[in-house]
């Protein structure tokens, strides 16, 4: 049965390298498909008010202030307290809206979100995660850049918030988990990625082992595990490499007037294909851990990323992602200091 | 002018999963495309003499052992001492051959390799080297699997000898090397890779900064070097996302009889292109910073994989690589006690 009860999402109209033209039209387009969305719009009063004087369920927020993509994000979150990405994070916090969605600088958004709707209690690293496309069904994979540095317990962490994502956002019930690592003996890698392998054996349901590079795209899994460096590196690559490779693909197809003709019966598949692996479809990132619902889009982000992103703020609001957080974490902190 | 120097390239025969019968085709090929290769071939008497008796520039060397790829490692080579890992590896530290090839075991090749052949003088931790192709001139990554857990001062060495080997193998003179991160500022990324970044501004002559891995495959640098864990990684998702890419178009062209007749003119071109990002173009993996020529297949080489890493071999022995790797440490270290 679809979750219909109604929701509230705030929304960065500033954020993202096609502000605030692209946001607005993503926002209309999520407000059409779900009627129990309500959106606080939150940005300059000329762009946030024109709009919601002329949209149902969209309430306007007008601020003062703008945090740029190359602005130290901590100081500018400090300093810039009406600014559309701190007012975003703090309608959350306030109570006003159960979700926040920002396009606007990475650092920034998880500077806002971190500082001020806090962590969920337990939490020692709030994530960002993302979800990537595969051969079979998706894969949440985290962390892609939140912790650069990462200590075990905090990978342990990860994996139960991204089980608890993959449950609520991708209708995953018991997900499989894995630790991404250069060999699938539990002895194998750094030292980091053994005792992380250690610690989830013992402490997270679910947990099915070390996952290797060539596999991440195979479907087996469905939440993948790493410190956030290596996270970033990976998702990175993957767009990187599909870029590559579908332009080397479409070089093949337009190289002559014989074959662009001969590729016309294929447009549709190949089409359909890059939309699949379109990171858009899956609407931005979460950032896990934070005491409220947090999505941080891609700074070129377009309508169709921000309908999705809306999509996916309501989806993880009405499965109570942040209880089932809390929850896990938890669970596991009782389970460490019993087995302790 | 091409160097034609005789270079003779210890070969074994019992190594990959497709030995000895892909080993020996593959060092048939090497031999008719190279009028100066002499080979050694190591293995079962009655594997490498046969081909020897019938084969010239060819001489056999017999052994009565073998190395499993379960084995571990280290206890692996110190035990079977009459095994064709070993052996190999010997035949260059006897100087009876320039360059060392085996696609069994990589653990084993390597253990081999660093316990016979010794390190290079200066040389902290020999690093394992890939040549990735891209939209632009191949890329030499390392280390993508010797080194879990390094320190900034191997990641620095690996940068010298990564460049030795694209001028001797690639043919790039003055490399540009970059480093693997998650940002393009200094200040990006891990404790480690900013610790390497610094470290590498002062003495690696051609770094030029940082790269992340959206930017891996555009062929806008010679030289990646990264620690183990994540060049491993990075390796195996880039083996991993063209499998799944190239089969997933495979699909598309495959998906009716229209479009099975309409992808008829574009064989010629995918084919190119899959030849194109065939790791077994670049044939087999380097160990650099031991004491020879060492290049490591991977276990699934068949004949083309031999024949490249031959090609490899004599490449890297005629440009003087042990030399050239040895001469750039030393520089770097003088460089480094005269700033410390």
């Amino acid at each position: 049965m679809t979750d219909t009860r109604c929701v509230t999402v705030a929304v960065d109209a500033m954020g993202g390298d096609f502000a605030p033209s692209e946001i607005l039209l993503g926002v209309e387009r999520g407000l059409a498909a779900d009627s129990a969305l309500h959106v606080v719009l939150v940005g300059s009063a000329d762009v946030v008010e024109a709009f919601a004087a002329t949209h149902d369920r969209c309430e306007a927020v007008p601020t003062t202030q703008v945090i740029g993509m190359d602005e130290h994000p901590a100081t500018a979150v400090r300093t810039k307290k009406d600014s559309s990405i701190v007012v975003g994070a703090r309608l959350v916090k306030d109570g006003r809206a159960h979700a926040y969605f920002s396009a606007g600088s990475t650092g920034a958004a998880m500077a806002a979100a971190t500082l001020i709707m806090g962590r969920i209690r337990g939490v020692q690293r709030p994530a960002i995660a993302t979800v990537i496309p595969t051969a079979g069904a998706p894969v949440v994979l985290l962390d892609v850049g939140a912790n650069a540095d990462c200590k075990p317990e905090h990978i342990a962490q990860f994996a139960h918030m991204g089980a608890a994502y993959a449950d609520t956002v991708l209708g995953v019930a018991r997900p499989r988990i894995s630790l991404l690592n250069i060999g699938e003996e539990p002895t194998k890698g750094s030292q980091l990625a053994q005792e992380a392998h250690a610690l989830m054996t013992e402490r997270v349901p679910g947990f099915v082992g070390n996952i290797e590079g060539r596999d991440v795209l195979a479907g087996h899994t469905d939440v993948i595990v790493t410190d956030g460096f290596t996270g970033n590196v990976a998702l990175k690559l993957l767009e990187g490499s599909s870029k590559t490779l579908l332009g080397q693909v479409r070089e093949v197809l337009t190289a002559s007037l014989v074959t662009k003709l001969a590729s016309l019966p294929l447009k549709g598949g190949l089409t359909a294909l890059k939309n699949r692996l379109d990171p858009d479809t899956y609407g931005g990132a979460p950032l896990l851990g934070v005491d409220g619902v947090c999505i941080i889009g891609h700074g070129s982000s377009k309508a169709k990323a921000v309908s999705n992103a809306l999509r996916v703020s309501a989806q993880a609001a009405r499965g109570n992602l942040t209880d089932q957080i809390a929850a896990a974490v938890t669970d596991d902190r009782a389970q460490a200091s019993t087995s302790a």
